[in-house]
């Protein structure tokens, strides 16, 4: 590859869907697509890993468009493949652009330069997480209270290991929603739920409700569903309605101005 | 005003100095400057308030370029006073944009609209933070690992009482730096030195570190010093080698590819 990452013809990072007024809701999918931009080919991938959970959470942009229509909330979805970069990850991380997720190689990724890094940073990264400033902002000015609910999916079968754990609630040092949220949703019964489970804060998988949630002093919670129970329309209805019974209620507590302050001057 | 925020002749809200190869510092001074874009004209302000803490941290800017020296580090720095856009607040904050710090009312902050706040927002607040984001981007890019030091003061006497700490030791979730730099500042001896006081992360004074330090993994500090230590350029250089004494081997427990990752697909 020599020209840009993406095309002329191809789109921004970012799709977003605006949300009724009035509604407090923000959601996200950092990895609802396996979309490689034509630049990148097929990465050197076969087809059954450019299918498979490691280049996209199956079933995760389904589940966050009924959700976001459940919420009334604005949705910002990422439109390439984690495989281009993984959006729910800093800079920093060795995982922003795997190397070899789950043992498989990927070869468009290996002995990036410092340049091909960075262009991945400015066309993919940058692109999604301004448009998630962009919206938050535009509320923030307009006094409009934001509550940021992101939302992903795992594999049943891990390192060959099959997975009891049906929705994952994740959060980082604030608790807040996800408390909330993970309480309802025990309570509904029915379903394995559990706590920063299969993955959590050590996991590295809060970047966005840090960077996007916990710097605005916001409410958020990442919520993950194993991707088995959300393949399909039904599926994804069905959690959709399940997971907005929760965290419509659990919202209740967070009002503009939320954030932490003293009107202190120093 | 009807016109831009900054002039086309003003600079922008930022100035990076670069450090020297090899450095793992970035170090950002928010309230370095108690400077008004001509377009605010005093913002309604008598001089005396524009020259007090209300508008700038006292002594912070010749503090953080003297330590920047002795760390080696890159250098960022906010151009604008915080009565224009507090820097190390998120949008959502009430303090972003302060109407009555310390029961001074601001006039030129008074019933803004959504545009004019999005225009803070866009000539300071972002341009000066993705500054920041630039920086360590590049530095990721390179392979370099990044540690973020945030110099603030603070103002002697508060709201009527005298303050007896003299350095405040800030963090929030991610205590790692700030414990080590705590312990070795502590251990020196001679001077009062606290955690999180006379501000911590429940006054909502975290918010850089938050966005840059926890979203990406990285080791975090916000070092603050009473301004009646560092009004000069002696105490800005007393206090320069303190707390470079205190930061520098403070640093080593951090190396590249520190952020928390287990390299995990979903």
């Amino acid at each position: 590859m020599d020209g840009p990452l993406l095309a002329d013809k191809e789109k921004p990072a970012f799709e977003h869907v605006a949300g009724q007024d009035g509604s407090p809701f923000v959601v996200v999918c950092e990895h609802a697509s396996r979309t490689i931009p034509s630049s990148l080919a097929d990465m050197g991938l076969a087809p059954q890993a450019l299918a498979s959970h490691i280049a996209w959470d199956i079933g995760a942009a389904g589940l966050a468009r009924a959700l976001a229509k459940r919420l009334g909330g604005d949705l910002i979805i990422q439109r390439y493949s984690r495989l281009v970069y993984d959006c729910n990850r800093p800079p920093e991380s060795p995982d922003a652009i795997v190397t070899r997720p789950e043992g498989t190689p990927v070869p468009a990724n290996q002995n990036l330069t410092a340049d091909r890094r960075l262009e991945r940073l400015g066309q993919v990264y940058h692109p999604f997480h301004d448009e998630i400033t962009r919206v938050l902002d535009q509320r923030a000015a307009h006094g409009q209270a934001s509550i940021l609910v992101t939302v992903h999916t795992f594999t049943p079968v891990f390192a060959g290991r099959r997975r009891a754990v049906e929705v994952g609630i994740v959060h980082d040092a604030d608790s807040r929603l996800a408390d909330d949220v993970l309480a309802r949703l025990t309570a509904l019964g029915g379903h394995d739920v559990r706590r920063n489970d299969p993955y959590g804060p050590a996991d590295g998988v809060t970047h966005t409700l840090i960077r996007h949630g916990m710097a605005r002093g916001i409410g958020n919670v990442m919520i993950e569903v194993r991707n088995d129970l959300v393949e399909g329309p039904d599926g994804q209805e069905y959690w959709a309605d399940t997971l907005a019974a929760a965290v419509i209620p659990a919202a209740g507590r967070f009002a503009p101005g939320d954030a932490a302050s003293t009107g202190a001057g120093r």
